[in-house]
């Protein structure tokens, strides 16, 4: 193969793209860290008086609906429209999508009306989303019904966008090749946000270098395999997201080529 | 003694019990992430369209008036009247009761209407809401002005509630036996959200175990115990709390029965 | 020089005063965090019907437009100006000041009807308060156009205040004295909340001896020599926020008298 992602991540580290999210409360702080880690600069603002200005001067929108009420659903709808207007590319992450109805409509909506670039989940939500079947509890997946790799392609081309389901392994598609990736390591499964923060680097992946299986494949892949370094430096979840955001700041192109375990299917 | 901590730890293990929290956005992160340690599976959302879907599957409501506003506050009353007509068990920490007239009022709705399990605070939140007096700064406590042991054993019967008042020391009443637990460590008083994060792992254990003085004793030493190892394993109240997580995370069974200081009055 | 910053530490330390933020969601628990670590008691409540009878009793009042909305901005303006009659002093942080119309009418509109004790943003930010012009992207700032001393001394003498311009190398005045505070670590720029951080640590300086250009520089110098032992116990920006804590904790009044660089201008 010919992919190599620490192009793409010099890319974001010299671009220092502007990402901005609307996201929730619970792991916003963690997705701010990551994203400065990974090379981008983050703002978080929400408000609908503020989101139209900011947008217009990022080079990505990422939308998390993880704790979503009317007033944020508002701005994400509103800012979404303005970034697809300014050509700034949008990543979706449709967090506990299947879980309640609210979620589900909310993430219909923001598909249908602001079309993103880039859908991920993880594999419950897209599960649910592709139509095939997931299982959602609260904010955790407990899989998919179906073939990954077939739900991945199908939303990528049922919405015209790149889609990502992260799990043990995850699939990135868009619409026609599925690529699967399986770096990573089970704590990532012990700390809260770690499918947010993952997110965020798409974030600035995309915002480097477009939206792209490579560039979502190279996002994931930089932060799975940080993972694998930041879990021999900690003790257990606590000093593993410390760690984690300390691998990601460091990882070398060296360490991403060679270490990225990625199957096109 | 009989009691075995440990079983009732395995059982939130095992069960994984999703807890639902309506919280504050200070700690909602820590929180989220010591009930991942503790066994169980964390859910935050508070908007109104989303409340009652989510409280409806979930084993525990934690309700956290942190950082309380109108719009959560009716959240907050709407979850906690389903989670009462669906059997499922609801804890109040009532944060920084007594500082302030509109904190005070807050709580006494929120009882008066919910009727929670479990109302667990700081000595001088438990102290006002007794009517024996407690010393309340900002969300700190400055100690009661009566014996806490009957503190807890009142407002117990009163409520028809468990009640567990920490500091150095915590009681846990049910209003007939009190309990006093003596675990834990200085540098729990110079983390902010330690309060809140004892109230989320008491989530998991009355998720999993049903609301008695057990679980909830069980709940805090657990907490308590764990503190006590990170305390070890850090320079300051920053490198303690993800210590605190891990040790929360790995603490063996072994470990929580043997190193209990529990007392029944 | 007789300027003696451990005496200023010493006096947050004892007096532990209350500081009450209104505070953005990104970096609120840091906040709170440093608050404790550097002596201080925070609480975090923005609710109109909250923040009167807090402020009221509170040692200072951080302001933090980092993710303001109109909820919030009107308890901001509320409670600073029931602050202003209690004489609590206020401090304002102009979080992404001039990155968007909203944020700078908010910051204008706080100052004429607070008139803020204490500014204190990055280069970039209070370039453009200045009118001199600043680059802000986001949050981040790129720098200010003219020479900051005169910035901080314009600002400071337009508005009645104490302002402060943080970057790689910082400057306080009143209007008249101008101080160049030069410690601090390239890390504090990968770390998400530093400036926010340094404007708690200013509220409990503040809040404990009054707002001067002294009590400012003995916060950000205290904040920026414990960074710089925090640099020393970290492996990246994950692991460089706990130690930073541990070090705001553990600072010694040595180590901050003889750690100071510090020039008046």
């Amino acid at each position: 193969m010919d992919f190599k992602p620490s192009v793409l991540m010099s890319s974001v580290r010299s671009k220092r793209p502007l990402v901005h999210h609307i996201t929730n409360y619970v792991t916003v702080n963690d997705c701010a860290n990551i994203c400065i880690c990974a090379g981008g600069s983050p703002v978080m603002t929400d408000a609908i008086e503020d989101v139209v200005d900011m947008v217009s001067v990022s080079s990505a929108l990422v939308l998390n609906i993880g704790t979503l009420n009317t007033r944020i659903n508002r701005s994400m709808l509103t800012a979404g429209k303005v970034a697809r207007e300014h050509g700034v590319p949008v990543i979706l992450d449709p967090v506990g999508m299947g879980a309640t109805p609210f979620r589900t409509s909310t993430v219909t909506e923001i598909i249908r009306r602001v079309r993103p670039d880039v859908i991920k989940g993880n594999q419950g939500e897209m599960g649910v989303l592709s139509g095939m079947g997931g299982d959602v509890k609260g904010v955790d997946s407990h899989g998919a019904s179906g073939d990954v790799a077939e739900i991945v392609r199908e939303i990528a081309e049922r919405y015209g966008c790149v889609a990502a389901a992260t799990g043990e392994v995850d699939h990135v598609s868009d619409g026609d090749t599925v690529v699967r990736l399986s770096n990573g390591h089970d704590l990532l499964g012990a700390v809260s946000g770690t499918g947010c923060m993952v997110s965020s680097v798409v974030g600035c992946y995309v915002g480097a270098n477009g939206p792209s299986v490579d560039s979502v494949s190279a996002a994931i892949s930089a932060f799975n395999i940080s993972a694998e370094y930041a879990a021999k430096a900690s003790n257990g979840p606590g000093t593993f997201k410390p760690a984690l955001l300390d691998a990601v700041y460091n990882l070398s192109s060296e360490d991403l080529d060679s270490g990225i375990r990625r199957v096109v299917l």
